[in-house]
């Protein structure tokens, strides 16, 4: 260690656990991942797993942390209940929870609700890495777009959450490619897909016209019988198809906006999502996700007092 | 048996096989059903099964068979290349494959092909159960949808196949109830839907408005956290967002007509989209799946000379 811990910084989700040691200035002094996500919690417990992986890193057994994701979720840690929006991003952050009995001062970001009975929603972890992207944008008016197996929307006006949507587009590419006839066509294991693949694009293209996923999930299958379409390039159609229907929908839910559609994502899901957004004549900025998701566990952990304002 | 056979015709789908056998006037003399489809006719072979079907019915060893469904396909008996559309109904049944040392007169009708490569699309068993319906509806333009695990929409005019569509409703529901996260809101087997349930109707209403699916699958988890959406009301949500959708995508594609939508379709299944076609402001009328197809089958015969011209 190159300098002495001020706080943890921890990002507990479904499957994988990410812990930070921070100095005073919120710079990170180490880290380290682990698979022990809410799954895994539930059975060996929230404070013995994150007690040991703070020991290792050599930190003080009385070291305060501050916590985002599914440890806050009813079946979590202790429950962060939702915040409603619309809401600033502030009075989210400062709306940590604080564990009791945690042997250290334990808090937990909320999650977000979303009421309204037409578009009810949830997300719990990605209001974190939103307030990190936030502060990096600076006000006016964004979309803010955060791909995954449910990739999240989330309008940002002046530091407000004003509404948010989920598409489940990643797990609809896995579920299709492993449990439905698309099997056949995508083969065993489905292939990477590349940004410049001509048929992702042309599927893309077209999902971009109109939004229509069941129209189209069949035309794979038929694409093989007919036109010998292979499994590489059956994967590239399905992740076209899917990836611009959501930015189809999602931009008809949302509005254009004058700013470019702020795009939270890296490696190869967040170029693909790069790619559909440009030929769907969107201008797109990027946002790394780590980074957000720290500087919104810091942004967070000043919010609550734990670390002086930077 | 009440009356001599003149020939047997046999509906061969992927897991299910009915046999009828008809007199010279095209009337059932008997029928059986058996779940010997292709998949078990592949290991077993296909004449045996059906030699053993019409001995057991005390039917002539010589007698001819009429055949459609997926019997013809590639992996099947033998293979009933694809008829391309545009094409006559006449045309196609008269495109029935004689099979070679069956032991008797088989032949088996074709499926069709859609070899337009923006709506590329394969049918196979449907369009005997179409020509069935045609007959029915006689002539003019007609929208016939024929619902299932995967749904077929077909443009028919004048006894002409001008186009058709796949929409795979049915795997989708179960896919999504069985693999995806809506298994925790669905529960472990779905509930029957009912036409006059409130969520189906307003889930499937939504969906007619604009066909989107992604933008609302995530919706019905989030009903269930936000709003306690029970189990029995996820699966009707599920259903109204997946047919109305379907429903709205396929009369996008395929124009309204001024004739009623052909709903080819019994049972609780025919019930849901007889609702969800009155809730999308379309005229319905009803066909019998059953019938259709066993008229659709004596018409081959006819068309094929195995039986004289009723």
């Amino acid at each position: 260690m190159s300098s002495k811990p001020t706080i943890a910084a921890v990002d507990w989700g479904t499957t994988r656990l990410r812990v930070w040691l921070l100095d005073e200035a919120g710079a990170v002094v180490d880290e380290r991942r682990s698979d022990e996500g809410l799954l895994t919690a539930q059975h060996k417990g929230f404070a013995p797993i994150l007690d040991r992986h703070l020991k290792d890193m050599g930190a003080p057994g009385d070291l305060p942390a501050i916590v985002c994701g599914m440890a806050g979720a009813r079946q979590g840690w202790i429950e962060a209940p939702y915040v409603e929006v619309p809401s600033s991003l502030s009075d989210i952050l400062g709306a940590a929870v604080p564990v009791p009995g945690a042997g250290r001062d334990v808090r937990i970001v909320p999650g977000l609700a979303q009421r309204n009975p037409r578009t009810p929603d949830v997300m719990r972890g990605e209001e974190t890495q939103l307030a990190g992207v936030a502060a990096e944008v600076g006000s006016g008016s964004h979309l803010v777009c955060m791909p995954g197996t449910h990739c999240k929307w989330v309008g940002v006006d002046d530091g407000t959450v004003s509404g948010f949507g989920t598409w489940p587009t990643g797990e609809m590419f896995s579920v299709f490619a492993q449990h439905s006839i698309l099997r056949h066509s995508l083969g065993e294991k489905p292939a990477p897909v590349a940004p410049d693949n001509a048929v992702f694009q042309e599927w893309c293209r077209e999902a971009l016209a109109d939004g229509d996923i069941g129209a189209r999930l069949f035309g794979i299958r038929a694409a093989g019988l007919l036109n010998g379409l292979g499994q590489a390039d059956a994967a590239a159609a399905l992740s076209g198809l899917l990836i611009g229907a959501e930015i189809a929908s999602a931009t008809r839910r949302f509005g254009k906006r004058d700013t470019p559609v702020v795009l939270v994502g890296s490696g190869p899901l967040g170029a693909l999502y790069a790619e559909a957004l440009k030929l769907g004549g969107l201008a797109v900025r990027l946002a790394d996700a780590d980074k957000a998701v720290l500087s919104g566990l810091v942004a967070a952990a000043r919010r609550n007092g734990m670390l002086v304002e930077g």
